[in-house]
């Protein structure tokens, strides 16, 4: 189980970065991780304020969201957590947020256009947008797999609701829900003032390979 | 006497929400608590720094406002607290604020559209408008009032003026006031580039009461 | 000398309300004190960081300019800073900032229009809009002082340059800097997305009288 | 080795900079020092955590970016900074970031115009608008050095892109990347509500010169 501990560990902490960036207030966004080869999630509990949110306030639940390990229920997004991890193996961390500019493209159910390299390398193109759902079922995780099934984003945008992200990890995904906030803010910005051209499809292609290959250690 | 001494912590710790979310400056702002069953309320002071609202400094009146205890003048802001108080026997907190993008739709007197799911499951549809009113007498209160007799919200946005928040207790007055600046933001920039849809009333409502009966522990 | 020690030291911590509101960057922005009776004032170093701003890197200068006391060079707003204080014996403070949503008023050389409660409480009514003018002489000095004597507000917008702040100390001054920025950008926000309507003149007069007599302790 | 070692801890602790105005997250963005006299550049290791960039992770690259000292990978955008070194002799630093305002003028193509006085001060007039351009070669570099060539301005705006800025030494460097991104939000903000006139060409040329030569200490 000490795995299990250390992932905890991770994911508590992430949830700072969560409001170091502002992409929550209160007690909303969560952020899971994958038990790796246990058909187990860790993730934040439901309506615990983020001052709390030690490695022993995270709760473990299996793939279908019950609960296996913890003092609290789990978060009311665990769900659509779950679904992701059953249907994208490849997928070790999910997060979601309410950060305010995916969430105004999000209200308007509009993608955000691939027009600074950023996005380009970050994201591999535009911003996908997702169906709107309710909670309560598998509705929203069902969104969130089909429509980045056919993207290389790690972000979708829930239509009338706000973003998820994906990553190999937590911190990964993490860091997608911090770029994304950042590029649909800037994005937001640049068309206020006119209308920016989408970057050509090529040029794209070429930045994401390059940083998917090249940048970093 | 120990109830309002807690009661007096508690407003206390409560105004460094405000600030901590950017929702006042300088001594703008005030929170308030009903002392149950005495016909009493706890207040911040009036024009007093942020940084010297430590217990001590809190002001308790009666449900008219009058001073009952305390070192200061209570807020001016006391009537329309106390007028809530006694109109309104299910508020326990009343939070009034200018923060900026409330006090943007405030200034146009324009209602908040229920465009994203934050809103629907927090305050269960559009955030109403109250009319202009002046300080000075209980006009303030009994536009509050009013208002928000006829909406699930338990925020309002005074026309010129800016919200006010209600609660059962002060610490969910306080949420309130966050949670409306959040949305109050994000969906003035959804519509700075576009025309959000407001979500569906079938679905405000059964998001309205999932999130009353399920979230949280 | 020992008044002129105080005020120093009151100069010096002001400066950090600046950096705490975010109304200026890098070494941009500067406050000043009258040093009672004595035609002597008290203003921070031109191009010094704020965090080497202690009360001993202040200057002393006389009600023209010159240098008085002080290891640094005065700021390079010294002489608007000491037209104000020989033509306007009321005022004990003057504060000038680039701070954002003041100047893109200022850049348009718009007033800002006394639409939220706030305004008419601590401006009495419109910001007014002061000329274009060159560092260098006393226009700037003179534009702000011709500017506020026909208006009730302690603030101007100097044309395509940033907002003057006066006060009856620098505190004050501080103070209205600090709303100042606060409602020009409350207001920039409300009239994205329509056109708010000024407060009655009666209704603003009313409010100005209320909270110049009653605010307060 | 010792001015390495000296321009190492400058380096590293400039990034700071850049998180407190908030003009990088994550891992984005970079600031580099010439070595002078000694064809030799000190930058921002690639991909690595703005926590942990100490002066030890600082790298030291040649002129063509290879790598002479240091533990990590030089930043991705190495050829571009090594390119300014190789063709501006008077530069000392270089700063790329992607700042949310810069960015959104960047991701339109658009120069930002001269309409407030600290942009005359600072900048001498518009900020320029240089080419799309890959990350690979030189073309980064090129379009940088080609564009400032012909220009008062030490940031440019690189189209879809983002700003890059230069200095006598790294802190300029620093200090146009900070005004920078001040003086686009402002001016943005300011062309939100209407169209602020540019500043005479004369006044521009005024206030520049005086800037250049009067201010600080």
């Amino acid at each position: 189980m000490s795995a299990i501990a250390d992932i905890r560990k991770t994911v508590a902490s992430l949830h700072a970065q969560l409001t170091k960036y502002e992409l929550v207030i209160w007690t909303a966004g969560n952020v899971s991780a994958r038990v790796p080869d246990q058909d187990l999630m860790v993730i934040k509990p439901s309506g615990v304020s983020y001052d709390d949110l030690g490695p022993e306030a995270m709760v473990v639940t299996d793939l279908h969201g019950n609960l296996v390990e913890g003092d609290h229920s789990p978060s009311s997004d665990t769900a659509a957590h779950a679904y992701v991890y059953r249907h994208m193996p490849h997928v070790g961390g999910v997060v979601h947020t309410h950060s305010t500019f995916a969430t105004a493209w999000a209200a308007r159910g509009e993608s955000i256009p691939c027009v600074i390299t950023m996005m380009a390398d970050e994201f591999g193109g535009d911003i996908p947008v997702g169906p709107f759902a309710l909670i309560g079922d598998d509705s929203i995780g069902q969104g969130i797999v089909e429509t980045l099934a056919d993207s290389r984003s790690r972000a979708v945008l829930m239509h009338g609701h706000g973003p998820f992200t994906i990553g190999k990890d937590a911190k990964d995904a993490v860091k997608a829900a911090v770029m994304l906030e950042d590029v649909a803010r800037t994005v937001h910005h640049a068309f206020q003032l006119g209308k920016p051209e989408r970057i050509a499809q090529e040029h794209i292609d070429s930045l994401y390979a390059r940083y998917q290959n090249v940048y970093g250690q």
